[in-house]
């Protein structure tokens, strides 16, 4: 194998397919990235048990030459080391020749490297994924519904399908869906999709968060492909591969109550820096709660109280509240991360009382909900 | 004690003492910050076994008024709770009113906090020094001489007094010196004292990185007062005091070679580039070594090997050769280090022999000098 690439598409792959890889492992050729070179391009491979990258680097692309092919071939590489590499290059383009797998020689100007290698033909097939049931949707899209659900996935093993984000297709929409049970996030979104086409799968958490890190913020379009164990995210040169969860998703549809006692609309930047606020003092406490109590139709009070370190309250306006007067108490970080997710200017907050879950929507964007359980206090 | 003071004051001076106070003091008390007002204006002091900071805002400043006194009094408060508080407080002044030490109200716009105090009464006194014999130094010079020799003090507790720098005064120059018996980082500067004005004092490393982090980059005189226990170094608004560390600094004088073999000139860029790519293999090797080997007048390598890893070497062009030509191996961490802090374009490295100190110097500025022991290799 024996090439010469563009040194800045080399470090962007890596980058990419790096992020699969984990340096826990305990399979030594998974601690390094396979690179494929054939005559159409290079691919680039990272992988752990959970997730597998692939990065590929035309020769060609929009008339630019990024690589010259010299002599096909394929060789695993360190990871941590080749990206290490790769970003101290002296020049703007590499040499990488593997003359064998023990010897690989990266040169970049006077800059030369020997790296020992791993043998390919030792590196894990990925799965072979035929493509029949494709559906697409907006990488920002996908990108904004990730980040507006995975927040409130589970950290717990205990229930290992509460680690993953519920996906859901039906009626044309794509419905995500993330609880810990003690808070809730759904989002949905139209996708285009057949009406009648169905799916549900449980995607981890970790996944996700790693896809979006790797999605930019173009509304090209990413192909999903959902198989029986698998799901592949696909842009143009990435291919991303995740394991499905298994196991039953809860039916969380229950949860979400359906009548309300009380409405309160109140802008959300407000509320959020007074929940900030008063949860600096409670932050050591294991439930970081803090406590809202109505004040007539156009103030709220938000307080906490930490005996042995001291208290805090604030009264914030809100625009309206409908029904009845309450009191309620709730995680300040669930609550921040709620409406770090809705990011919206007007929200509203419906109660069912102070022991009932409540929930969190913005007025200007109905595809999103947040729901929190309230806690029990003195 | 009751004021109200502008913010962003009360924010740069609370961060300011913070340096001083360190989570894990087993006196309670100082893991606050006290504060004292008067009708001058409020002093805050933080302060641990080796440092200790104090921070005045005046009532008035250049026609501005800074606080508005109600009355004078004093409090000592968390410095974790309240630094959190004073940066979160939505409005850009702060009322802060103490009825009593176990009750601190800190209210801004309509946000309350009420805080538990210490009693200011049990905060440990701040040495009195008396001004007798004070230099200066401007700032910027300050901060650029502990940025040039700090890092080259030792980590370790086993000889205390090579934690510290070694500053001497004599012939109105102030000379820096810092070793960890591997390398040494030397400055030396001219500085506004009577030519016969001589002291000699060892500060604690972590003191004057502390400092450097204070100071701002004018050329406002800090005034500097050693006693015979600490030092205390003033600027405008702000007292830094520090303990002296007691025993004898090595004479350092007979480390450096007085002659040399061999002086090799070139550009300190392409040199530290070169020795980051080779140090990229061996970083996880204790030493970090790697080998700069003489290529006649106008070419070096340098190089490094880690055999289950691979190997890495590059010729650089050199301005100059004199003497001898050389084969010689050392930490790739020191060098890196050594050439940040002379950051010139060009360097001199004199050597006299491959088991023997060397130095480097920047063609520019000769009041800096940096020293690094060689490592033997097989």
């Amino acid at each position: 194998m024996q090439f010469i690439i563009q040194r800045n598409r080399l470090i962007n792959s890596v980058q990419h397919v790096m992020r699969a890889v984990s340096s826990r492992t305990t399979i030594p050729i998974l601690t390094g990235i396979k690179i494929v070179a054939d005559s159409n391009g290079i691919t680039f491979t990272g992988s752990d048990s959970d997730i597998s990258i692939e990065s590929f680097i035309p020769v060609e692309e929009d008339g630019d030459q990024l690589i010259e092919m010299k002599q096909t071939g394929s060789i695993v590489l360190n990871a941590r080391f080749f990206g290490d590499i790769v970003r101290k290059l002296p020049m703007d383009t590499v040499e990488i020749f593997a003359e064998d797998t023990q010897h690989v020689l990266i040169k970049s100007g006077k800059a030369e490297f020997n790296l020992n290698g791993f043998d390919p033909s030792e590196y894990p097939l990925l799965p072979q994924i035929s493509e029949e049931d494709v559906f697409s949707i907006p990488g920002d899209l996908l990108k904004m519904m990730i980040k507006q659900t995975v927040f409130a996935v589970s950290t717990s093993e205990i229930r290992p399908i509460l680690t993953g984000v519920n996906w859901q297709i039906e009626d044309g929409n794509l419905i995500c869906v993330a609880t810990d049970s003690h808070r809730l996030a759904k989002k949905s979104s139209p996708i285009d999709v057949p009406g009648d086409v169905s799916y549900q799968t449980v995607i981890p958490g970790k996944s996700l968060l790693e896809l979006s890190k790797i999605l930019d913020d173009s509304d090209h379009p990413v192909n999903i492909v959902i198989t029986e164990n698998q799901i592949l995210f696909k842009t143009k040169n990435i291919h991303f591969f995740t394991r499905r969860l298994e196991g039953n998703y809860p039916d969380t549809s229950r949860l979400i109550p359906s009548d309300y006692k009380t409405n309160i609309t109140l802008d959300g930047k407000v509320f959020n820096d007074a929940i900030e606020r008063a949860s600096l003092l409670a932050r050591e406490e294991r439930n970081n709660v803090v406590k809202l109590a109505s004040q007539g139709e156009n103030m709220l009070e938000i307080s906490s109280n930490t005996p042995e370190i001291g208290n805090v309250s604030e009264e914030i306006p809100i625009e309206s509240l409908q029904g009845e007067e309450l009191t309620i108490s709730f995680s300040a970080k669930y609550m921040m991360e709620a409406l770090r997710a809705i990011d919206g200017t007007d929200i509203t907050i419906s109660f069912t009382g102070a022991m009932r879950p409540f929930i969190i929507r913005s007025e200007e964007d109905p595809s999103i909900l947040q729901l929190i359980l309230p806690v029990r206090t003195a």
